[in-house]
């Protein structure tokens, strides 16, 4: 209970259970578990609930697409695009500024990235002209790249739109990879569903 | 990747990472869920982002503790000690705010509430001087009180201080009652503890 005094109100319209229904409808927050946390931001209300509100603000006020690869930043073209550090000549695919994030954060790609925002799907009448497709193209064909990495999904959509991106790059003389199929690393055969294991099956090599 | 385009940004100091960081501190989210928070929030800026960061904003300038009771609200004295349909002259004493929301959801309780803001804990040095103790004793003297209902948890703490309380109140002309211990509804006798088969055994009632 350590919240100091504070003068009158100055007419609050949304209040503390508009809060908890908007801080609800985040992925991994449920009603009980946005009511915890709004009791947490109240006892904290100087060290988070202020500073939270302050960045809520000015991230959504700053926040835009980088124009050249699709990820999310408070510039555009986005940091890693501006960034000359990283090899211009290699760009990988990536479905999801999610994914962006999370290949990023394991440090092993020092090239671009090129964010389609989803996948082909048939089922959800998503076409090439509703993804960030045609932009790659232009890319690869008006830039010095060497190399297009399909880090989509591996599921059926993800491979549907690696295989159409393929074809609209093959007329252009460059390579195109894929992530490999395999075991994960830890991972127990008994485990894996039959896909994965006929995948590192086919893929085998000499150890 | 649903966003519109907006004029050049006007100095962000803490940026995305800085608002993961805030949210991973929030309980029931960590560093993962915390930055598929923010992409969400991303994708719905106007309809999502935007609205959380006036809502913290706001509730952070407004909430109040109430006076009376010791309930969070945007209001002193709270909504629910000033609604005059509620019972007066019961109070029901809870340890935390998070107890009285508890309560109050299951919509089964027309009095008021005492939020003591903790227990008395030897361990951790609470004393009764640390608990919003005094203002419970002076509000049953001066109020017309008839009944003060002990709801606090049912730890050693909890019930320590059930007992205090009880000893401070028991000049005064009042009744003082505790939540009843037992089953809980559709528990299974083979799955609880001894204490709480103790319990339910000792408060065996006619059937």
């Amino acid at each position: 209970m350590a919240i100091n005094p504070l003068p009158p109100g100055t007419g609050t319209t949304i209040g503390i259970d508009g809060l908890i229904a908007l801080l609800a409808k985040l992925p991994g927050l449920g009603p009980r578990s946005a009511r915890r946390a709004v009791l947490q931001l109240i006892k904290k209300r100087e060290s988070l609930m202020q500073p939270l509100a302050r960045a809520l603000a000015d991230v959504a006020d700053s926040i835009r697409i980088c124009g050249t690869c699709g990820n999310v930043d408070v510039q555009d073209p986005c940091a890693i695009c501006c960034d000359p550090k990283r090899d211009a000549g290699l760009i990988c695919v990536v479905e999801d500024v999610s994914d962006l994030w999370a290949l990023d954060r394991a440090g092993l790609f020092r090239g671009r990235y090129h964010v389609l925002g989803g996948t082909l799907s048939a089922l959800d009448g998503i076409g090439p002209d509703d993804l960030n497709i045609g932009p790659l193209v232009d890319r690869v064909r008006e830039g010095d790249i060497r190399e297009v990495i399909l880090a989509l999904n591996a599921t059926v959509d993800g491979q549907t739109t690696a295989h159409y991106i393929t074809d609209r790059l093959g007329a252009l003389n460059i390579d195109v990879t894929a992530l490999a199929h395999g075991l994960p690393v830890g991972g127990e055969l008994d485990y894996l569903d039959d896909g994965t294991l006929a995948a590192a099956m086919k893929a085998r090599r000499k150890f």
